[in-house]
């Protein structure tokens, strides 16, 4: 139950991140909402594609599409007001991050029992929506550069696997992973600490 | 037999734009020929992904296949005709955008029952592969601030749902979808009629 | 037992070339990581979508992992080792390229027995990754305008399916598949033979 706020409060979230994307680019209704569908539920979907667990649960339920739906009029509405709760949403962004990651990666060894594409898996399911957020708004995936985002991401797929795998209790791992998951999220945005870019050393690379 | 056809030639129009576009940005014959593919039968295999149905049956079918490389070879080499034949192309078009969203909503309920994600790939069947058109060849998808596009294919994906669940017959919903679908683009480029861009009111926005 | 080397080597050298286009890029390691990952493994996975072989085995098999990890420390920590390993690094590459076409064509052919889809799934195998490594880093896919690659592709997908047809000896018809393959590429690197860009002879082109 709780579990589940969780989930629709990070889709929410997700959502209205791809819908400021979608405004800041200056799309219509229907390209905000895309954006915002796809940021929200692009991750569980390449998830569950990977699976074979069709149709992708993000696109048949419709209290994800509420959440979408409310977070796009939000975006559009009460620009000041998003504007002002900036910092709270980035609370609640590394809340879903720790939450999809868990989740994703949980589902994907109950589905595969294969450790190495539940970490995978648990990753995409957390940042593949901002992943499809950024190409369909033009830009690099900010992920690939910008702050503690997917590894705080891979660190919860880890550790949820340990319950997966019965090591310890599920819901000890899947409060663990989310909680650190989340904390590593928060310390990171709060302290602005990034993984360093690669260097490059030489001028020219092979293709 | 009639409905087939339509499917034929939304397949021809759709590859057509694609085939332009390739052109346009300068690539090779098979740079071409794979945007051609990708326009054409991109939003179908995003359909038949989610719903589990594949092999995705735009990549099976011979005539689809005859459809897009006709239009590869019309695009290289009758590009004058094709600049003249820019109305008619637009009508097709248009014809091509209701097909797929009415035949994409219909298969996707028939294969979930689920209205909401009936209505969302008979969506992404008509302008999904025109979202992987512009990716590809670097620009950001035109759908999402560009007329009523999108929006034209998500009223034929709901009207065609009526028959679906037989409120009213299968037949009747599937010709009224099209029809209604393609009348409301075929009006939108006619009138220039654009959905308004979301509004920026303040200059910086949370990620 | 070779062909199992060869696929090994091709997802390592495939992963090298998206470890180099994210470090010049300036991505972290993660970044770094995940482009090296698609760039190995998006051609397998688009396969393997398409034909309902679910999970991809591009993303459970620990060996793929460990050539690809390989990879981005190679590409991390001997930057000036891999610019003087830039003509072998291609032919390696070529090699790659021939084995995926094959490999993937025969997949197709035998989950289907569909000749059409085979060739198109071989050439996606192949060619997929490379085509999301540059979408990932913002760059128009090279091989929409760039060398005979993806064209070498597909005739290596056609004529293993000679031999998936059983028209001549399956291991015949692989072996020929890469080889000639491999080949086409060697011979279009070293004479730098490309296919031309078709010509825009038109100003304007219709959308």
């Amino acid at each position: 139950m709780l579990l589940h706020s969780i989930d629709v409060i990070g889709t929410f979230v997700f959502a209205l991140s791809g819908a400021s994307a979608g405004i800041r680019r200056g799309f219509d209704f229907f390209g905000v909402f895309v954006v915002a569908l796809a940021t929200a539920c692009g991750g569980g979907i390449m998830r569950d594609l990977c699976l074979g667990a069709t149709p992708p649960v993000g696109l048949t339920d419709i209290e994800y599409m509420i959440a979408i739906i409310g977070a796009v009029l939000l975006g559009i509405f009460c620009q000041e007001l998003i504007m002002r709760m900036e910092k709270p949403t980035l609370w609640l962004d590394a809340l879903g991050l720790g939450f999809f990651a868990a989740f994703g990666s949980d589902k994907a060894y109950q589905m595969t029992g294969n450790i190495q594409i539940s970490i995978i898996l648990g990753c995409a399911s957390a940042v593949g929506g901002g992943c499809v957020r950024d190409i369909l708004t033009g830009r690099t995936p900010i992920i690939f550069s910008k702050e503690i985002y997917a590894s705080a991401s891979i660190v919860g797929s880890a550790i949820v696997l340990l319950g997966s795998a019965r090591l310890i209790s599920p819901t000890i791992a899947i409060w663990s992973a989310i909680a650190v998951c989340t904390f590593i999220r928060i310390i990171s945005i709060h302290y602005q600490i990034n993984l360093p870019p690669i260097t490059l050393k030489t001028p020219n690379r092979p293709k």
